[in-house]
Formats: structure tokens, sequence, C-alpha cells
């Protein structure tokens, strides 16, 4: 009871063969699964259940006992029966005492009770030795072995000879074990299964306002304006045209909102004259959510040339074309060609081009495993260097492409700018502060902080 | 002998600094880059050997000897010999009683002999207790040091404590050991390294057979009917005009094959009325490989928006739009814009712009690494949310594309219809039965079978 | 102290629930962010320092000491100084005898000292167990949580138990230890953290050469020669036309580097007869950086793609588009379609499509976490067949898109042959050295000598 796996072996060869007998209560759908996959794994299984009488559903191998009769048959048992039901084990605390109890349980919602299921499991039965394990894995993946998502399984307890017997199960099952440290660690491990996409919401959400408010922003300008003074019916628009004003926009401004908290934190510090102060909040949870505003910005950016090049194909822009050429050939002249024109044109689709792909270097190395093979000094590099550059082609780009309608009146429609104007604020504000932050009087002041040199000793915390 | 590396160190303290003599037999380029590998990471080798003279190519550092004298040097002994020289450890057996064997050994082909190696060589030397591990590791990643393939060692065994010294080596050698259970998982390990993609097989025969189908049934359509009826040279379409007809309708059928056996499964559970039935043998395997099938499906999409995307850059693309200006010019009339025109041209093009975007998304999801980083309701958010709502949107961007051709005779060249008619027949099948079964009086028995309820308990096994 | 902990538990089980002190000496950022990491994980922490006064810094939990009262209280002790303050532990050599030593130190340069920091502190030391680790982890990283690069914490040292204990403690801080061996790979190791893409310099260096080198060419071919000689400003070339030129080459002639080195290869063991003598130093660089020239050119190859969608929408070729339509117009005259001209753009458009793909199919492959689900075949397979199926298809792509321009006069502006006939150098080469690799007269001796058959088994060293 009190030796792990290796431990065994080391002082008792003659058994090193046998694995331990384990113990299940509950024959539900995961109980089940898991006692097949452990008999597989060669685990002696035993299920402790009300009713002792072996169902055609137990796996081959397993034997059922009373819930009491199992628990002292095993060093290991695994509650596989839900928190409403943990009270039956009360009356069985003295034999559970010094035992491994396996809480594998989920909730339906998240923080759904004051404390988690492991930590009400402990105090019912204080004698035993509680591990939180196997809630993330699937009774549907344990049986069918397609185990596509995660194989890792997080691991907590307070007990570490009684976690390291349930990490060498997991390992033994095929999945990886994750050390997730004490049981207080139980209530987040509960929720993880819960979770979906916790740190996508801000930045989803925050693209989907953008995306609300620039679709009628360009609904207006692009389509109504043109219906009620000019009488025509570009309401088709709304498929590509105005999608891919949008889409550059929100890409644009959700990538300077990435580099914009950065931005403020140097300010902070300057200001302070110390980085040994936290953050205000919202400054906290904004630079933790930067990787997945990025993500987002660059899907975005993708879109946005996906839209761009099927422009050649759209039956609206060969109608115009073909207007425009037919026009001219039966006005009888040939314009020359404009080189300024040819200039601006080329030059804006060459900094989109050169933008699009930094950005998507960006992604690549924002794999997790990419990112697990570089050091400190090269995510630094990719994620800084490379992408203030990438935020300076892409604002470059869409400088060039307003060229000189910035200052025509025909672009201001009802007195709105056209949408992309809008989009160069952010950029223009974190690209111009950045600039000042790398002056040398208020960079060197910066390195010195962020060494832990401060302005003021008496401020910090 | 009867210790693990750490158990050695807490008891024996004085030798916590030496690591254990590792003997290898066989002095082949496998044996031998094992061992220089093994010299390097700290462990003393000896090498046994039929002629005990060292030849220059034994690594430095080792010795040679008989095979009696090595395998008395250590606890541990690494076979690299070929299956059909293991006869000569017959005799060895006394010396090899208790010692760690490790097969290293491959074979020509999958299955090659009724019973593993590893299996053959237990059965051979009784007394030994047999590790089957680094099969999967060639001698020449050994040798270079460029391990850009798998750093994984399947490592099987019957005793744990061997099986743990051999795993022990594995990981000082940096690479990863995993534990794959017992001696009977030898046969797959040894089958490993000979596969070559087995899950791609089927979807890439199938989508090859697609192709040849529907290459020829656009060549009947679209080259030889012109050349026949109308006396015209199109097999220049063989380039690009028939791949991008055949690249989207393979992309769309695999797609609702991927979809299919998902509404067959819940078929066959609401019929039978329980969820405690194997599912027949065809449609476990279909949904296993439905990650491949899925992933050809975006490659055939990929390609199709590639073949898509430099349509106006074709030679004959921008002949046959000059010569519909040309001959409007000359007509001296010009056509207005036709606004119904634009916007089937817009919403096929933007629906299936959306449909690539979210198919990528899902191709992103199926990288490894990404899918180890997402929960199981997260994955299947993913994969079945973003999944149907991918196969709705190609499924809508292709009868957009249809528009209304369907009902034009003209169509029907040889009373064929069109190809990408053809290709909507399993998408439009699946649509229809998913909705079907999310109707509430499906869903909600099906919810209930699969949370555990049957219908008549007596059908389970 | 002697032991491990999870030995502590086996054999004193009523201890088993505390982890071990752990003495951090130096209270700067990175040792206060470790302490408080490692109190956050269970582990009682002591600080070592000058200045015994509990500062406000110190995180929650933790006590100072002087350094020799600290290094009595914990069996390990992270040293969180600098290496040219290491001198005061010469004092205090009595005290940390037996003691495990971890050195967490970097260094500002590569190779800064003639020994590692962790080899020269075991040096002062001699009684104690240097272990180093932890220097790849920045103090930001530790204290914000976002682990977002690399988890890996290399670990090398001469005493298996005292790396152990450190590995443990790596663990239970969720971060993964990576074991490299003896305290000789110290340097290695400090290295590490100073590095930037050293792999990536070499093919990096190589392609901005050869762009540089390409774009004056171009630029003298494309720009300079038609202002010369006809007075025409086509300077906005440079924003697409010209990279659009150069960056296919570069592309190409990289790819074909990265084939070259192994047909070298293949040849130096044919005229040598064995396999058994290292190749020149060079030709084994080359070999090692592969990958990333691959993965460079396909960067390469990506934007050309870019470049080469955008067109129809440039500015200047809808000019050019515009007035050839109109010229015919004007004179009344319609070309017939020109089924060869049709079928040489259609096909190398078809052929850059195809060859693009299964580039792309290799870079995908080259992803740590796809390249690990492979085996060796498997890998062997993409990589080999794969990748001269892409050579192929490249080259033809190229040969076609010169067509029949190779031998006409005009193309040889200043007696300077179109670039892309000199990107056609190396894979021609490449692909002809091949073919006849492959005969089977060179075939078999080649396949003979690499399973390690010898001409002359003198050469051997």
């Amino acid at each position: 009871m009190n030796k792990n796996s290796s431990n065994t072996m080391a002082l008792a060869p003659n058994t090193s063969n046998k694995r331990e007998t384990v113990c299940i209560f509950g024959t539900g759908d995961f109980g089940r699964a898991l006692g097949r996959k452990m008999i597989q794994s060669g685990y002696p299984v035993v299920f402790g259940s009300r009713s002792t009488q072996t169902s055609s559903l137990i796996p081959k191998g397993a034997e059922v006992f009373s819930h009491a009769e199992a628990a002292q048959k095993a060093a290991i048992i695994i509650l596989a029966i839900q928190r409403q039901h943990y009270n039956f084990l009360i009356p069985l605390a003295e034999i559970l005492r010094g035992k491994v109890l396996v809480d594998v349980s989920n909730n339906l919602k998240i923080n759904q009770y004051p404390e988690s299921n492991a930590e009400y499991l402990a105090q019912l039965v204080p004698g035993a030795k509680v591990v939180k394990a196997f809630n993330t894995v699937s009774a549907w993946a344990l049986q069918s072995g397609t185990l596509d998502a995660s194989r890792q399984v997080f691991v907590c307890g307070d007990d570490m000879e009684a976690k390291q017997m349930v990490m060498d199960i997991v390992r033994a099952l095929g999945l990886t074990p994750v050390d997730q440290g004490s049981l207080l660690a139980a209530q987040e491990i509960e929720n993880y299964p819960l979770q979906l996409f916790p740190m996508w919401k801000f930045p989803i959400l925050l693209s989907l306002a953008l995306t609300a408010f620039f679709f009628f922003y360009c609904l207006a300008r692009n389509v109504i304006y043109p219906y009620v003074y000019e009488n025509k019916d570009f309401s088709f628009f709304i498929a590509i045209s105005i999608p891919n004003r949008i889409c550059p926009i929100v890409a644009l401004i959700l990538l300077a909102l990435v580099y914009l908290p950065g931005v403020l934190a140097a300010i902070i510090q300057l200001y302070r004259g110390t980085k040994y102060r936290r953050f205000p909040d919202w400054l906290d949870k904004w630079m933790l959510c930067r990787k997945q505003l990025g993500l987002v910005a660059l899907a975005f950016a993708s879109l946005h040339v996906l839209y761009t090049l099927v422009i050649p194909i759209r039956s609206f822009v060969r109608w115009r074309l073909g207007s425009q050429i037919i026009s001219q050939a039966l006005n009888n002249k040939t314009e020359p060609l404009n080189t300024t024109n040819a200039w601006l044109s080329d030059s804006y689709l060459a900094l989109g081009i050169l933008g699009f792909f930094l950005f998507v270097l960006l992604g690549i190395t924002s794999l997790p495993s990419v990112s697990n093979n570089v050091n400190w000094r090269e995510f630094q590099f990719v994620q800084s260097k490379l992408g203030y550059l990438t935020l300076i082609l892409c604002t470059a780009h869409t400088l060039v492409y307003g060229g000189n309608r910035f200052l025509s009146p025909s672009s201001y429609r009802w007195y709105l700018p056209n949408a992309y104007m809008l989009s160069l604020i952010f950029p223009c504000i974190v690209l111009v502060v950045k600039f000042v932050l790398i002056l040398p009087c208020l960079d060197k002041p910066l390195t010195r902080i962020r060494q832990g040199w401060e302005r003021n000793p008496q401020y910090s915390e």
C-alpha cells in the first residue's frame, strides 16, 4: 500500500510482473470503459456495486463485489459515481482508511458547488488519500481508442505517493499525466472540461462587435447612399465588397490592440518608476489574450486576402472593366499609362503581400509544437520584432491604399469618412507611441526599470 | 541487477555517478550506432561478437568479448542481430537467466512470422526478461543525430522492472519512451516501422477512384462532345478547366462522407434502441478514418481554390474576355449591369470563401499539437458544429453556382448532367437526414440512448 | 538527503505529504520569481542573502537567512546569482558538502568563458553535486504564468540522483525536464538561450545574397535597359514585377540545393566504395540545414504565389489589357484562339499549382508535431519521393514558362539571358545526376554500400 510501482519491484522482485488490483466503484458507462481499458493494460479490476450480480456489460475478466468487499481487495479505488451519491462512502470510512480514492467526477456547470468534488470527498472520508484524475477523458474515447483530442490527464492530490500511483496507472493506459499540484487545483481541473475556449471569448466578441459596427457603417456609405442619391442598386455589395472592407479594418484594429497593452505597460512602468507594482486588472487580462487577439486578426486578414483575390472573377468587376474599355474604344481614345497610379497600385499590393506573409509566419510560430522548439530569445524576436514589422507593413498598406483620397471631399458621404480611415487610428497611435518609447531618453530608464531598478524604492508594495 | 537506476542511487549512493554497463550482441550497423550513442550518454558498453578482435569500426571506449563473456558483464543485453540467428542464444540460456534481453529487430514484411520476434525470443530463452524496444529508430538517425522524425521509442515487455530499466536508457539517450504494455504488443510494434500511412490508404484510393471517374466524365462532356458536334479543339481544358471541376466535386463528396457514418450510426442506434451493440465492422472502420477523409477533402478543396484564383491569368480566359468586349464594341452596344447575375456571382464566391475558411480552421485544429491543447468539449464543438457549418456552406456554394442551370436542357449533353450535380447527392442526403435527426421527436430518444438508456434491455450482449 | 522524493515517500510514509525545503541563494528577480512559483507548488522555500532582513518583495511564506543558515535548512540549493559572485561560496564549502547545487545562471555571450558556469561551480565547490537547470526559463514567464514559449527545462549533471531530484521539482512546477546527460552538456545548455535561430543563419544569408544578386540583374534587364534604349519608365516594376521574378528563382535554386547534398553524398560513397568514412565537413553541415533551406524556399514560393495571384488586380496590367483590346477593336479585327498558347499557358500554371501544393505538404509534414507522428518509412517517403516530385514539377513549371523563348534572341538584353534561365541550372543538374544514380548499374552498388558492404575494406578508418 505504501509502495509505488517502481518500489514494489525493487523491493519485491518476485511480484514484479503483476500489476496491483484496482477497484472501481460504479458500473456506469465511464466505470465500465475505464475498467475495460485497465484490464487491457494488465490490471486486475474489481467493481464495487450495489447489486453484485455480474451484468453482461461488465468487461470480461472483472469481478463484481459489494462496495465493502471490493474496496478491501485493492489499494486504489476509483469512484466512477456522481457527487450526489458520495454519501454512501461514509459508512465505509474504516475500510477506506489509507486507501487511494480517485475522484473522476465532473459537474454540469462551472463552479457548480462551493468546493470541488474532490475536496468534498476528502472531507467525507478524511482517512483516505484523495486524488483527482481522469475527469478530462471521455468514456467514448476510452472505449473507441480514438484519442484524437488531448491525451493529457490532469492529476492533483495532497499525498504525493498516492498521486504517483495514479500517474503510473495513467501512463500505463497510454495517456499523459500532468501533475497539477495539491488538491486545491481540483476546482480548476473540474472546470476544465466544461470550458469552451475561455481565452477566445473576449477577442471573438470584440471582433464580432467591430464587424457589426463596420457592416452598418459601410452599408450606409456604399449601399444606402448611392440608392438614395443616385438611385443605384448596389445591394450585391453585401456579399463581397462590404465584407472585403470589414475584414481588413477589423484585422488591422485587432493587430494594433495586440501591441497596445505592451505600450501602455511601458508607460505605466515609466510613470511609476518601478516594475514591482501590479498592472491594473484589465491590463493583465488584456495582455494574457494577446495571442488570441492576434490569431483572430490573422483570420480576418486571411479572409481579406481571399476576398481580394477573387475580385477579377466577379461578374460585376468584369462588367465594369468591359464597359470602361468599350467606352474608351467608342470614343476612339487610348489612355496612356499613368506611372503614378501604377506605382501606388503596385506598392499598396506589395505592402499588403509582405504584411500578410509576416502575419502568417507569426501565426505559424504560435502553433504549440513550433513555439515549444524555440528559446525565449527567438520567441521574443519573432513576436516583438517581426510583430511590429507586420504592424508597420499593414498600416503602410492601408495608408498607401488611401493614397490622396484622404483629402478628397467626395470621400466624405454624409460627412462619414471612408471606413479604412477609422481603422488607422489605433495602429498609428501604437506606432507613434512605440517610436517615442524607443528614443534613448525613454528607452534607457525603461530598460533599467525592467532590470529591477526603482526610481522611488518606497513605492514597492 | 534487480534495481532500477533511481533505486540504485537511493540505496547505494557511492555508485550513483555511474551508469550500469550495457551489453550489445552484434557489431552491425545498428549495434555500433546504438553503442556509440550510449557511450556518449555515459553508459559503459561491451559488445558480444563471434570474432572478439576489436575492429576499427567499434566505437571508441567499447570492448568486444565473446557472447558469453559480454553477457556476464551487464544486466541488460541488447540484441542487435536478426531473428534468423537467434538460435545461438539457446546454449547461453544459463548465463542469460534473469537478464534483461532487449529485442530491437525488425522484419521485412508486415506479419512475416506467426509470432513477433520478441515473443519468439522469450520462448527461446525462457529465463530472460524480454523487452521490445528501439526498433522504430534507425541507425542513421542515431549516428547523425538528426532526429527529425519521431523521437518516440515504443517499449513493451512482461516484466515491469525490466521495462523500466530500458525506458530509463531510452530517456538518457534523449528519446521518448512510450510504454505499450505487455509483450503481446510486440507484433504491433514490429509492424509499425513497416507501415506506410495505413489510415490514409482508403481515403486516398477512394479519392483517386472518384478523380478518375469524374475526369473521364468531364472529358466526355467538355472536350469530346464539342469536338464531335462543334468541331472545336478544347483539349487544353485537361490542364486546368477539368481539374478545377474534379477537385471541388471530389472535395464535396469526401466531406459529405466524413459526416455520413455519424448519421448512419445515429439511425442504427435509434433503430436498435441501444448503444451497447457494436456497429458493423465497415462502419467502425469508416468512422476511424474520418479525420483522414476530411484532410484529403481539404487538399482537393485547396487545389480548387488555387485553380480558381489563376483563372484570370489564363491565356484562354483573357482571349475570351477580349473577344466578348471587342464584339460588343464593334456592335456599338454596351450591356447594362445585370444585378441578378452580380448577386449570384458574388454570393457563390462568398459562400465558397467562407466554406474554405472554416475548412482550413478544421484542418488546423486536427494538427496533433493543436488538438492536444483543447478539451473534449472544444474538440467536439469544432469537429461537429463547425464541421456541419462547413458542409452547409460548401453545399450552398455548389447550389448557387448551379443557379438556374439545373433546369436548362443545354446542360444535359449526351443526357449526362453537369458533373457538379452528381457531387450534390451525398451532401444533400447527409444534411437532410441530419436535419431530421435534430427534430426533437428523434433527438430526445437518441440523447437518452447515448446516455445509456435502452429500449429493450434484453438486446444487450 | 540521499533520497529522491519518491523514495522518501516509500520509506517514510508519514512525511509523504510534505515536499522538501528548497533553498535559494539570491533575492534578485529570478530568485524571487522561482521562489514564488515553488511556494505555489507546495515547496517550503528559504532564501539565502547577504542582508537577512525580509524585504517586501520576498514572496510571502518564504524566510530569509544568511547564506550559511539557509544552506543548512535544505538539501537543494538554487544559485540565483551571477557567475562573477560565485567566489563567496568557497568559505561555505563545508556546509555545501553533499548538497545539490543548482546552477541557473546565463551568460551574455555565447562561449563567454572557457568552461561553463556549472563546471566552474563544480570546481569551486568540489563536495557539492552540481546540476544545471532552469536557465532557459525567464523570470517574467515564471511570474506571469504565460509560458507560451517552451516549457522545456534542460537539466544536466554528473550525479544522477541529484539530477532526478531537480527534475522532480521541474515537473512539480508544471514544466518539462529534459535530461541532457552529464555536466559536459552545461556549455551547450548555457549557450542555448543566447542562440537566435542558429540553423537558419546559413539558409537565410544565402537567400538574401541570391535575392540581392537577382534584384540587380532584373533591375538592369527590365528597368534600366528599357529606360536607356526605349526611354520607358518602368520603375514601378520594383514593387511587384521584379519581386515576382526573384521569388520563384530563389525558391527553385534553394529547393535544388536541398537535394544536391544527397546526390553529392551518393557520388562520394560510390567513389570511395564505403559508407564508413566521414563526409567533408561542409557537406555534413549542408545536410544538417536541408530542412531550413527547404522551408526558406517554401517561403519564397509562397510569396511568388501571392505576387502572381494579384497580377490581374494591378493597375498596370489592367491598363495593358485594356489598350490591347482597344487597339484590336479600333483595327476592327478579332484574333482567333491560339490553341498552342492556351496549352502552354494552362500547363505552366497547372504545373506550378501542383508543385506548390506538394511543397506545402512537405512543409506541413516538417511541423514538429506532425513529424513526431510518422515513422521513418513514412518520413523518408514524404521527404524523398514527394520532395523529388516537387522538384520535378517546379522545374517543369519553369521550363514550360520559358516555352520557346530560350532560342529567341530578343530574350538576351545586353547579352544577359532571362533570369529564370539561370535558375534552371541547379535543378537540372540535380535531376540529371539523380536520374543517372537510379540506373540499375549505379543503384545496386550504392544500395549495397549503404547496407554496409565495402569495396576496399582497408579504406575504413
